[in-house]
């Protein structure tokens, strides 16, 4: 009802509408499509490219040439809004199409289908593609180069960039298909848009790769899937009550988004569809929540994370709050009480990582080669998305790490001063920790690099003299400045970074970027959402904007959230099939319930 | 509206409506779950059980205990007909879901989707789903054991049965899920079900295994899809117009229905979809369909393969009949024109193979226990579907072969008399020749292998005299036997098998199976099918029984074939929730298009 009339009034709810962006692999991450891949792993034996011998296939034009190298929500966003007839625009990723990320949770228990969530890119470069804002724009452009008629689409290349070369302004490319003819070239490029997201953080805790599964791409799904309803197959052929229990134990670490919305629609899953055909197993399944903070989806509003607490508590999910894990074996995960220090092991069949990203080895490279490159959490760009140090190269979305906030290391003589109380020219540890004591307001990245000040006070310290002279602190301030908080690696920031650019590149906006959070949803298991929304009230006719539930930040928990999330989600949908399908998975899911066939 | 009519006059179509099963891996085969299904070869790691010192995991029962093998058309069949309240049945089978196999080459292409076709054992087994004429039946029966509320459901056990152990009754098992325990166990039986299907025969040409596609289980189409749109993809890659052309060729081998109906659909594919997203590629495209005889579907009538072959005329589907293929490669398929024995190269970027079945290795280990198991091509059972030599040991489906005709080695001392023009009490070549021309007609096994009667002659004639003495001529007669025609390796086929055997065992029939065959369908793409229906009158309501276009054995091709076909497949679908999924399927198909996301 609440999407029709929506839609009815012609107004659009933006696709950058706050959706998690579940991490793992990300589409570029070739070296890193393993174990929970086998699918595209199989398909693809990847070559390095040999250098500068290979055939160059960029296109003889006499427009600006961008290259994209993605196909997430920057890129797709991008290329809907820009303008084809100014710029010859390739984009180029080893996913040929589109994957609406926010439903993958929803995918590995069947609440939504695959198939039903992605688009292919060449689709989507399409005129028809482009939303309709856009589309009247265009025409009202008069260009006869923006008409359905002559409208020049995007070139996609289904290959993985290797390597960006920004001295000779270039990517390096493969085909990683396993039906390839000549497979390394290069494309030049006058502007560069990188889109390429970003990969699961295991913050090099053992056994995480080998044993834990992501969530990033869709092949993931269907492992995660697979995994699971192994072991409730295992679980029924065995007789021991304990080493049963134990098989149908699933963990998830990590109580963000992707954690949560997992945990709750397996428990759905469980609880609806499963307890009819193991009966005994899922009377005994249990979903274990890890959580390395106190709450649960602390990124979000303090009453979400409570409603949501309260709402496991009646579920099959237990949560295991302020516990980091230690180490991910084969079938458990060996967690630490943050509190007290105690060690134990939690028995587990099936372990989902999700606890942050880090960016690709693409991209550590590039910024290891750039000295302005000051972030190690991705490609450090300005407020109009252009990466320092570079000239023609942008990010976007969760590869792109936005200045924001003061830099401590552009406030160094300042600082400095403040924190030499006695004058002496150097600064002894307990002067750094009053100092940041002091300043931890102004620059965030200061409480947070406090915990580590016992290490980070000795790698600064070269000359290990026990006290830092200005070029120690220098040094020091660099390292604190890369715990700056970034945006949240989330499709609405992706998605908005992404019409920016392309607002910006058609020459219709030239002020800095800024980010605008509409708000932010998740479902959390039983019938049950929790929305955030600041924005409802401009997505919504007008004659509706006088209800008492809108308005500022409004949060809604419970089964009217849910309503909410649906159709906004529904809405979200990148075309019409999608929505189609959707929504046809979810009335199915009602009426049937899961299939819960193993593949 | 015809389903709607057949569905409201209360008639059900039988699922064991012609259809043709295509070939390639099966369920059961865990030692061939290659190349093709790498998603379950990765989360399956294969244990050979250890023999007498596994556990045993029979149920404490008085009833009588069947355990069946499998999950296809013959077991569900089986298990949706059987009499629980009289036997406690165990079915066994790798795969947890029954898999509707007809509509595989719809999936390799999207018309419809993987998810639509597929039902889970565990739901299966339960009183719902047992067909409404069993329903009424278990009601008029009056006993409280077939009733809804107290209806025993077989039990169902995720694991591959790697060894039949007739000796001691009993079945090896072992779980080959990634979640396992205890892996190895053994169940005894009482009566055996052997309904595992069979896999695919590569006739030991050379590179078949390594290079080509086959198309038997869901992973397959995923593979074969991902495969298809990574050629085009690659395609957009290649400048060269020679070679981009040799990346867009696919080649079929084996002109049965599978094979037909695969080539029809990707032409479709081509044609509909793929030339909006690839124009260039999909206007050199091209399907080659090679057939070793010179009749496409040459099982079905005559007037079908001509319609078949004057469609595809006007497809890119290209036929290449009268051709054996020799080898194999990993781009290409080398041919040979039986006329001419030209030897010739046909690039290929996907080869599907699908040429005919034969027995997994499970069961050749069977037929090669047991002296009385005279054939090659599957469990030889009699008219009541017993294995010869076997006492409670049963087969259905693809894995059986049924005693038909005479069996030339019963009428062995006729045969010799016959033979031994001379009355010399040997035979020499000549005067085996002349009996083998002579009698044909009677035995069609003759016909066949009298092309290998050199081989066979010299192989027979043991001690090397020139000539065969009775005992010779009988070992001679066991080997012909073994070419006696099978049933075609159908889903009616198995269906009716399977069928039969539940009230065999329920004691409702103790007269022969007799196969009825109700008529053959195929898709042979543009909107158009052939169906050959004998009983299309039965199951059409009274009065539409007059229509000209009703009675025996009508040929029906073209569009009007291609409503009947699908109304006919939608109502075959063995659940509500298949059903609404596959229409939806189709549907959307029309709408929208197919999804050509490389996944």
């Amino acid at each position: 009802m609440l999407a029709a009339l929506v839609q009815n009034s012609g107004l659009i709810v933006p696709s950058t509408w706050r959706v998690p962006t579940p991490v793992g692999r990300s589409a570029h991450a070739v070296m890193d499509v393993a174990a929970t891949s086998p699918v595209s792993q199989a398909t693809r034996g990847v070559v390095v490219p040999t250098g500068s011998s290979l055939p160059d296939r960029t296109r003889d034009t006499s427009k600006e040439k961008v290259v994209v190298l993605g196909s997430g929500w920057a890129s797709v966003k991008f290329l809907q809004n820009i303008d084809t007839d100014k710029y010859d625009v390739t984009v180029i990723s080893p996913r040929n199409f589109f994957l609406f990320s926010p439903f993958l949770p929803s995918v590995t228990v069947g609440s939504v289908e695959g198939r039903s969530i992605v688009e292919p890119m060449r689709a989507l470069v399409q005129y028809g593609a482009r939303p309709l804002s856009r589309k009247i724009k265009d025409r009202l452009s008069g260009r006869p180069g923006l008409t359905p008629e002559e409208f020049e689409t995007a070139r996609f290349m289904e290959v993985a960039c290797t390597k960006i070369d920004v001295e000779n302004n270039r990517v390096y490319c493969e085909d990683v298909s396993s039906v390839a003819g000549d497979r390394g070239f290069t494309l030049s490029y006058d502007r560069l848009v990188v889109g390429v997201g970003a990969i699961s953080n295991t913050f090099n805790t053992p056994g995480v790769k080998e044993n834990a599964f992501f969530l990033k791409e869709i092949e993931d799904a269907t492992v995660i899937r697979s995994r699971m309803l192994d072991a409730f197959e295992s679980a029924a052929l065995e007789s021991d009550a304990a080493k049963m229990k134990s098989m149908l134990e699933f963990v998830v670490v990590g109580a963000g988004p992707t954690g949560v919305e997992f945990a709750a629609e397996l428990d759905d899953l469980i609880r609806g569809d499963l307890i009819n055909l193991y009966p005994q197993q899922a009377e005994v399944a249990e979903v274990v929540l890890v959580s390395s903070t106190d709450d649960l989806l602390s990124s979000y509003d303090k009453r979400i994370s409570e409603f949501t607490a309260e709402l496991l508590k009646q579920s099959r999910v237990r949560v295991e709050a302020g516990v980091r894990v230690v180490e991910v074996k084969e079938s458990a995960v060996v967690c630490k009480r943050k509190a007290t220090g105690e060690e134990f092991d939690l028995p587990s069949s099936l372990t989902l990582w999700s606890t942050g990203v880090k960016p690709l080895p693409l991209v550590e490279e590039l910024i290891a080669a750039v000295p302005e490159q000051t972030k190690r959490s991705g490609l450090y760009v300005d407020s109009s998305l252009k990466a320092y140090g570079l000239d023609n190269v942008y990010a976007a979305g969760d590869c792109a790490a936005v200045a924001s906030g003061s830099s401590m290391q552009s406030d160094l003589k300042k600082l400095f001063k403040t924190a030499d109380v006695d004058g002496g020219g150097t600064l002894t540890k307990e002067e750094l920790l009053q100092l940041f004591d002091k300043i931890e307001d102004r620059y965030p990245q200061a409480a947070v690099f406090k915990s580590k000040v016992e290490e980070g006070f000795a790698e600064a310290d070269v000359d290990a003299s026990g006290e830092l002279d200005e070029e120690e602190f220098a040094g020091l301030l660099k390292e604190v400045d890369s715990f700056m908080r970034n945006l949240p690696p989330t499709a609405q920031v992706a998605g908005q970074q992404g019409s920016y650019l392309a607002a910006q590149f058609n020459g219709e906006n030239d002020k800095p970027f800024k980010y605008f959070h509409k708000g932010s949803m998740a479902y959390i298991g039983q019938d049950k959402a929790a929305a955030q929304v600041s924005m409802l009230k401009n997505l919504l006719p007008e004659f509706l904007q006088g209800l008492p539930l809108v308005g500022e930040d409004i949060v809604l928990t419970g089964s009217l959230a849910e309503v909410v999330w649906r159709f906004l989600y529904l809405d979200m949908q990148i075309s019409n099939r999608n929505k189609l399908q959707v929504g046809f998975d979810w009335v199915k899911t009602i009426i049937f319930g899961r299939d819960t066939s193993r593949y």
